[in-house]
């Protein structure tokens, strides 16, 4: 008997979660210089860092030999988001968050409700805990609040709302989310996954944090890695109820997030320079590839991320032809969409170049 | 009934890590500048960190946005260690990995065997899983070999092996531990934690990881938070068979070490020149503390590592006099170890302060 055959059963049976693939990685198998690749595969800023973190980050640099001290960064996001510091928990990038509330709230015998087509990392935490996740049929590619209720079963203790949601774009307004919220039992956490939030139009956003007071078991997360440009970092927290947050912090690694990310994300929150040219870059780049995708014929999913899913008729294959184009998107297989590419809005430049080599792909 | 009452039992009952103050939470709490406090109390590298990692960590800050890619610094861990590139897992500093281990192999239902004065972090991962640790008296405060392997139940799946071990400093020496791991049973995770071996004498010396071939149930861990100065960055390693890094590796989270920490350790693992400064000042830090304390009449544990614990009248008080010098140790309550304060090796300006603020806390 092997000692792999001593794991525990559900833990053999977990299939890896497959990122996008890394410009080093493409520049090694097809030959390409790394400079000729450009990455669209996973929605980072193509703005790169704000110019404050990483001043910040360089003047943290003569204390990296230390332990790091999560104070400053978890007052500074309380009194950001009007809570006590006892309901922010750091994480390593939300991935940790995630998976900080499937280890308090699940293990074998109990369930997990996620949409389809939604952010991969929901099934996986759920699985590497022994517990079900139950998946909710998406409705147009998107949360569909009627399945996902019906999903909730006895033993249901976690439900995932991604919002907007990847890789569809997808998003449910806070009138629904909110009604959406009330019908969940009291005794299911609610785990509201924030990551795009930030790119959404003024008027679509609502401060969902303050429903905390009210819902007692809602979980919100938000990360550094999307409009802040820090997702090499890891950084992102989760607000709540003093108690799941103190049940979290029990979990949580207690170096779970370096020195230079926390100071890194102690100055990207206050650099609304840097976030408002984001913002403005990615709406411009959305209109850029709407248009473009037109052009080309092609139908894609209505985005409110930093991101566009597009429907090709073989996403392996036109994926294959860009890679070898040095243009790397992130094909959907895994998801159930063979037939769809998630590309992320880039530079100007980089959006050109994806729909160019896209057009050749076509018509390859 | 309240959302946390639906938190599994087990996560609801456990204590959190107590780390070692930082020098910010003194200051606050105290109100003594930071620039007055000296932090011997978390065994970090006084010389701060390698000169390369510092320069390969503002190299890699311009690509900082992006998610990162372990493929080069494991490429070189398993080249330096002449093992596969498959039998190494990066952790979020050592902590992570006994995590991984812990969440492949333990449950509710099982158990893992540890040594009483061992790093907490080995009864803190088995918690959180539901299953139980057993711990196995120590001798001489380090690991008895003869009572963990009597501690080993028939649910035992890990055994951990902290070497030299922290915070009482003790070693086993290599033909001792073998003739141990020739006495588990091949169905026990054996994890040997050597994040202060660096620090052995070069004739204490093993290369455990060759180990590995014999023994396919042993799990080798390595920090680059000790002697390569890089705690902040939060990289550390796990050497296994093939089989046990791949169930390792579908609980990691994908992107759990950040860019910078990933380059640092790179340009780290090659920096002979800062890796000798640093052994050097910890021998030299060494015989200074042990001298101080023995004028002072104290009894200390022989250490193995860059820190040393001494046996006071009272460890809460005297720890409580030296922060109000200014100085942070470790005192070691929380491992029922009252009457020890655990004090890492700093710069010889540092040792002295220490020796002096005790000196005088002796006498208060």
């Amino acid at each position: 008997m092997s000692i792999a055959s001593h794991a525990l059963p559900y833990i053999r049976s977990i299939s890896p979660y497959v990122p996008g693939k890394p410009i080093t990685q493409l520049s090694r198998e097809m030959g390409i210089p790394p400079e000729k690749i450009i990455k669209l595969a996973s929605n980072e800023n193509p703005l790169g860092m704000s110019p404050l973190a990483r001043r910040a980050i360089e003047a943290a640099l003569a204390g990296a030999e230390r332990y790091p001290d999560q104070f400053e960064l978890i007052t500074a996001l309380a009194e950001r988001h009007g809570v006590a510091a006892e309901q922010i928990v750091l994480g390593n990038g939300s991935n940790d968050l995630l998976d900080l509330v499937a280890r308090v709230f699940l293990s074998a015998g109990r369930s997990s409700v996620a949409a389809e087509y939604a952010f991969a990392i929901y099934e996986l935490v759920t699985d590497i805990t022994g517990a079900e996740t139950i998946i909710a049929p998406a409705r147009h590619y998107g949360h569909d609040p009627a399945t996902m209720l019906a999903a909730i079963r006895p033993d249901a203790r976690v439900l995932w709302i991604a919002n907007p949601n990847n890789p569809t774009g997808t998003f449910l307004p806070y009138a629904d989310l909110r009604t959406f919220i009330e019908r969940i039992p009291p005794h299911v956490v609610v785990v509201l996954d924030e990551a795009y939030s930030e790119y959404l139009l003024p008027t679509e956003r609502v401060e969902s944090i303050a429903w905390i007071r009210d819902f007692p078991n809602l979980v919100v997360t938000r990360t550094f890695s999307k409009i802040y440009g820090l997702a090499g970092l890891r950084v992102g927290y989760a607000v709540a109820q003093a108690e799941v947050a103190d049940l979290m912090n029990r979990v949580r690694q207690p170096f779970n997030v370096g020195n230079l990310g926390l100071a890194a994300a102690l100055a990207a929150l206050d650099d609304h320079l840097f976030l408002a040219e984001s913002y403005t870059l990615n709406r411009q780049g959305m209109e850029q590839l709407i248009s473009g995708l037109k052009q080309l014929g092609l139908e894609h999913i209505p985005s409110h991320g930093n991101f566009i899913t597009v429907a090709v008729a073989d996403g392996a294959a036109i994926n294959h032809s860009l890679l070898k184009e040095g243009v790397i998107v992130r094909p959907l297989g895994g998801y159930g969409m063979p037939n769809h590419l998630r590309v992320t809005i880039g530079r100007e430049t980089e959006n050109r170049r994806f729909l160019a080599a896209l057009e050749k792909a076509l018509h390859a």
